[in-house]
Formats: C-alpha cells, sequence, structure tokens
C-alpha cells in the first residue's frame, strides 16, 4: 500500500475532507461510481462523536436515490444521536482480493469503499412504511409482498434516518502489484487472491406442518443457485 | 432487528462504553471470542475525530498477542493523528448472513463484530521488521521467506501502529429468526441467506520468462483448492 499520489481522479471533490491525498488516482467523486459501491452493501459503519468518545458502529444500510438510509430501535444510542444531528461519517468498504507482490512493501488489497460525510435526518412517520419496503426489496426483491408488513406499533418503535449522498468520496483499487522494476525478475509467486462475500446454501428454519411453504420464493431459488456455482 | 434487552452476555463488559445496551444477550467480553473476530479479519475500520470532523477509514489489520496492529505510510493524516494519541474506536464486521422472518420487524442479520476503544502506541523502529512479518504471515503463511523483505528506506517510510485489546467488546448473532408466536402459521419462507468471505481462484501475474515461478507456494495452491470447493 505504497503507491505515491500521480494520476488525477474522477471527477472532482465535493468538500475539502473528501479531497483523496493518499493515492489520489483511486479516488473517484462520480454518482455512479458511489451507488454501486452502496448499493453491493449490506452493511455500512457508522463514525460519530458523543461525550464518551469517538464511535464506529456496523448497521444495515441501503440507498433510495440520493440518501443513504439506516434504522433501528427507537432506544439506540447511535440513532438519537444521529438523528439530533451529530455530524457522522459513514463508510462501506468491499474488500475484493489480496495483492501479493515480490516486495513485502508493495503487498495491497483490492478493494471498493465510499465515504460520506454528512448528518442524518429524520424519516417522517408517513414515509416509514415505504421505506423499510425499500429495504426489505434491498435484502430480498419481491419479498416484501409476501411477510406481515410492519404493525403500527412496529413502525412507531423504529427511527428511519437518511443520509444525503452529497459530500461523498469513493476510492477504488482493482488489479495486480505494482513491484519495483528491479523485483520483477525475482522467483516470487506474484498476483491477487481474490475475495468476495458470496451466497451459501439457504438455511430454512426446521419446516413444521402449515408453517413454511414448500416451495422457496424466486430470490431463495436464486440464492441457492448463485451459492451451488463453483467459483465463479 | 428488534430484540430487546434479556439475557446475560458473556464476561463482563471492561468500561461503561464498551457495555452493550441494545440486544446485550449479543454481547461477549471474552477474550477468546474477540481474537477469533479479529484473526478472522483482513480489515478493520478506524473511527476518530480532529478539527475537520470524524472519520471512518478502513484499512488492514493484525493481531499479535493482546495488540490489534494497522500500518502505512508515514504520510498519512490518520497514522499521523494516532500516533499522536488521539482517542479511536475501531471495528471489525464479519457478515454471516441475511435473517428472513415472517414478519418485516423480525428481518436481522447475522455476524460477528468487535469494537475496540483506546489509543494507539506507536511499535517503535526495532520492532517494525518483526510487526510487518506477522502481517505477511497473517496474508499468507509462509510468504515472509519468499519475497524480498522491506529495505531499510521501506521501513522508514512506513508507520505502524498497534491498540492494546483491553477496551474491547465482541458482538454476535447466530442462528434463524425470532418471529412472534402469532407469526409462525403464516406461509412465508422463513430462515437464513448465508454469507461468506470466499476466495476465487486465484490471478497469477501474467507469466515472462523468469519471472515467476512454475510452482505456486502452498498457500496459494490452497486457496485455489478453496476456491474450487462448491459453496461447502
Amino acid at each position: 500500500m505504497s503507491e505515491t499520489d500521480t494520476v488525477a481522479s474522477k471527477g472532482t471533490p465535493p468538500s475539502p475532507r473528501t479531497r483523496v491525498r493518499r493515492m489520489a488516482e483511486r479516488a473517484d467523486y462520480e454518482t455512479a461510481t458511489l451507488h454501486a459501491i452502496l448499493d453491493d452493501a449490506y452493511v455500512c459503519h457508522v463514525a460519530f462523536a458523543d461525550e464518551r468518545g469517538v464511535h464506529c458502529i456496523p448497521t444495515a444500510c441501503w440507498r433510495e436515490g440520493d440518501h443513504l438510509y439506516i434504522h433501528g430501535s427507537n432506544g439506540s444510542r447511535m440513532l438519537k444521536l444521529a438523528a439530533e444531528g451529530a455530524q457522522c461519517c459513514v463508510t462501506v468498504m468491499h474488500l475484493d482480493g489480496l495483492v501479493l507482490a515480490r516486495s513485502a512493501f508493495h503487498h495491497s488489497m483490492n478493494y471498493r469503499s465510499a465515504m460520506i460525510y454528512g448528518a442524518f435526518e429524520v424519516v417522517p412517520a408517513e414515509q416509514k412504511a415505504a421505506a423499510l419496503d425499500a429495504f426489505l426489496n434491498h435484502i430480498a426483491r419481491g419479498r416484501v409482498n409476501e411477510v406481515r408488513r410492519g404493525d403500527r406499533n412496529e413502525l412507531a418503535a423504529t427511527t428511519i434516518l437518511r443520509l444525503p449522498l452529497d459530500e461523498a468520496v469513493s476510492k477504488i483499487r482493482t488489479g495486480g502489484p505494482s513491484d519495483d522494476e528491479a523485483d520483477l525478475a525475482l522467483p516470487v509467486w506474484a498476483g491477487v487472491l481474490p475475495l468476495a462475500l458470496k451466497p451459501l446454501p439457504p438455511e430454512r428454519v426446521a419446516a413444521q406442518a402449515g408453517e413454511c411453504p414448500d416451495d422457496a420464493p424466486d430470490y431463495v431459488k436464486a440464492w441457492a443457485q448463485r451459492a451451488a456455482l463453483t467459483s465463479r
């Protein structure tokens, strides 16, 4: 993880603190890139500060339009603080591989990450049901038409927040190692050990008479098919 | 993600801010649990604050003994601040699956997470080489004996920091959905869609005469074998 700043990044930083300085050639300020990284994520890390220090909390997330959404119980301290307008930094990261160079120094990782600065806003009561539908569709498309949707009490107990995406930056590394010229002839295996968050076979709850339908919905079948595939 | 606080957690919190209050039954303060979660990780998220706000930066990590290590260029702002003793919160999270309940409200995720509070300390110059060897062994066991190790300049350009693990907490969710009694008879598929960070086939850099050995090292062969397995 040692390349120096060289080439221009894609787009322009929306603020001083989103301008990538280390390895600036990996920075990308385009909306399409940001959306693709967020849409690939189930989870983000939310950093914020209170009187006890800085905290970094992983939580489920989904994007709709120009906002990233999170949710949870009204009792969550993080959500309470965020709802009060605390400045946050939210990060999503996909680890795509370990990059093995001939020299120890040039080892690296391939990844796609996004960082968003700002303050969350509270999703108003009348928009909560639709927001949670979008979340469920992010988890499993179409499932919103099958489950029992949230009742009045459940919706009332849930806080939903959204963060505008206008102060954000993506950072991406792809490809093999960049070894020093002098090291290229070394007899050392060099390349990438790729990683991906992959589906494993669905685990249905123990089927009891009348409890669970025999036919799994399409998104479960699709999950099982993806899980059954040998590595891509 | 709606269970209420009930059962006792494992162990006792080392500090007020590590005491899990939401879903306290998922908390685990045992060292062995913490080590297992950290040792399974290639990357952590480091949260810290400076005059421009709170930041959340993903970075490579490895554990040795009672410390979590990170490293990078001397020029990194995060490392500079952390080296100065900035209070940090470091989080590791493994997403293990999507939990599909009969009701929208009881959808959840399975995960193993660890959160560590504290201040990093600088690894002294004479310990840097050994620390980086440990990192390389975490990435690929034995590789440290094959690569060109860091020379004096490379080591001097690298900052290595370690965070004591004494103010930490793990949080784990496993198993299927916990639906309301009244929903159990609903004809809705319920269960877990498991996820795992899995190896894909190694991608060797284009082999040129004399550049790369024909025989891959054991850890690359092992990676290829794991990648070739159908989902476990």
